[in-house]
């Protein structure tokens, strides 16, 4: 009966302020079946919980992640 | 000093979009007596912090919540 | 559906290396009935998962809890 | 940037104390190539900490796992 | 490849609701600068993800924060 | 009153085996002190929770981290 946490910024989604319902749905999808393939979990009692994080809330490098990104001209992580 | 953190789905209470300030308040109360009175712990350092999460945003059984819920015509979990 | 995480100090119990078996389970019924009562969740579908953290792991007024206690010479917190 | 928490209980595997090295590296491939597909995240800045939970730490249903189990006759979960 | 979570109450900052961008960068710099310093961490797989509670859902003492504070008219904690 | 859950692999330190009762205190003492320094919270209620996670439980890059540094020929992360 495993639980699962993710955790992402809060951003992209067709509005950019993060994950569609359809999304959210495929990684909810996603995790309960890798969990039911690798260690034979039932998906009854399989919880997900999807945490967003506001942008200026994650930091990463020592910097919250947009100042990050404009210093790494990465592209989204 | 015990930490304790319960997650719920964000629904009920008076307006449908969460618990009440005193349904929180019992909470915080119920469960630091229960920690008090079995391991002795003493409330002035108990934490106890609740997180709200959007149904969206909560899966069992591989789907989102509501959704599951629909296929399992089960009332309130 | 809630999920319930109690972090508590590795101490105590009969052998001084944390919550005995039936303390734990005593926590596991206190909180899952708490949540049916307060909140109406059903049981089936509240999840309990206790965390026993090694005192040298656990701060508190910026000392590990061992060394915190000393000072304060307070009893068990 | 994604941080994924998988907490699982400690059981199965070759030894039945837990899921084996692969088994841990299938969950980390698995969640990693999910986060990728769905939501384009880099899998270089994408972690995954697997939390191994003893029986009796974790509650379903009012009781610990072990006596939830007996109760149900269920296969594991 | 540090991972480190601060849970704070949702307040103080210039509106009162909750700690400034400028406030969040400095506990990201202060907490991935003091894990390089003290274990070598290299920064740019350090992760730092700040949650701001509400104060109704943070308990301490058995009360939700602000009748705990209003009892000890103790200053901001 | 700040909770903080700092999440290190379980390495290094004198033995091998994870950050030394003197490291861990460093990371007490020095978290403690930023949030009275960055938000003006008291130390007296600001528990700092460290966990050290088993090397084989951690992933980064879709691998476990000793296979991903193995690939990267990095330094300790």
């Amino acid at each position: 009966m495993p639980y699962v946490n993710i955790q992402v910024t809060k951003e992209g989604g067709e509005r950019g302020n993060g994950p569609t319902n359809e999304q959210k749905a495929a990684l909810i999808a996603g995790v309960t079946e890798l969990l039911q393939k690798v260690l034979d979990k039932k998906p009854s009692t399989t919880f997900v919980v999807i945490d967003e994080v506001p942008l200026e809330n994650w930091g990463i490098g020592g910097l919250p992640v947009t100042e990050y990104r404009d210093l790494n001209s990465s592209a989204q992580e």
